[in-house]
């Protein structure tokens, strides 16, 4: 049975071999591609663990390249539709930072790195969570060949991001990352969409 | 100092008044409006808790009217600029049913009520929720008076969300509901977007 505080309350754990992963991360990651390059095994390591979804995602400083935060697609085993990759990432960074805007760490402006672009929910999510820049791995059309949906996006998501502040580029190792959507499909996994 | 467990977790917890509310509901909320006014009692008893913004929701049985689960705003005091009311009662209510589809439960369809019309984010994470019916109180013109962001929604979200099999009925209790985003800003509480 639920304690009270548990009927209560919304929790979503990372799985366990996260933290061996997180460990064993280098110091800063650089480059475009080295964040993009986390995202992926992150994604990669969710399927073959099991674990959820193939997605992953990482909050890191633009400047220093330090990680705040990894993340992975959790909705399967922790029963939460909204736990993309994006959320996870972004709601662990700010618990981590100790604010729910991350454009005010002492870490300078924040970026969120994810193997795939944002379905609608996630892209929604950006604005409200003060990262200024977003590196996305496969595209829409990598994500919707596997069969995923990324739900009603506008065509000029990219536009309106940056109309508000955050600078998107996409396509970063995107064959890669498109491999590990893939290969989900291919094994007949499920497409968690009602 | 966090547990290592903690510290890769992310926690949304409801405050503590919302269990009493919960115990002296009705054993089931027949009409929009009885619905509804929980809604807009929750965003109320939410500001004036100072337990975070004025905006409520619920999940409940479309047929019976049977209640699933309860939301608030929980942005500040849980340092998540994802924890709108909607995501809230929709997480709740996926972690009590066990499943995070909510087409597939034994009270049949499920319904989000909710204060206010989603924000971009909240309309985005409906879909993948499995609730088949949404009613909004406050509409985007009267959040958007109080200060708040919508964020990038299109304008024919509501065709966009029946398309999907979503029914949406929006401005029940209108004037209630925008009273308690007016009565927030008249406040001068923080308007909580980066």
């Amino acid at each position: 049975m639920m304690s009270k505080a548990d009927n209560n309350s919304v929790r979503i754990d990372l799985p366990d071999w996260i933290a061996g992963v997180e460990q064993q991360l280098p110091a800063s990651l650089e480059t475009a591609e080295q964040r993009m390059s986390v995202a992926i095994s992150l994604a990669e390591q969710n399927l073959r663990h099991g674990t959820g979804g193939p997605f992953g995602a990482l909050v890191v400083a633009v400047g220093s390249g330090a990680v705040i935060a990894l993340g992975v697609n959790r909705v399967e085993p922790q029963l939460c539709s909204a736990a993309h990759a994006e959320i996870v990432a972004l709601s662990l960074a700010q618990r981590r930072m100790g604010h729910w805007n991350l454009s005010e760490t002492p870490h300078g402006p924040l970026q969120l790195v994810t193997s795939c672009e944002p379905c609608a929910m996630c892209l929604g999510a950006i604005p409200w969570s003060g990262v200024t820049s977003v590196l996305c791995g496969a595209t829409k059309a990598d994500a919707e060949a596997a069969g995923f949906d990324e739900g009603a996006r506008s065509s000029r998501w990219v536009e309106e991001l940056d109309r508000r502040g955050v600078d998107v580029r996409t396509g970063v190792l995107r064959e890669q990352a498109a491999r590990v959507l893939e290969r989900y499909a291919r094994q007949g996994n499920t497409i968690y969409n009602p």
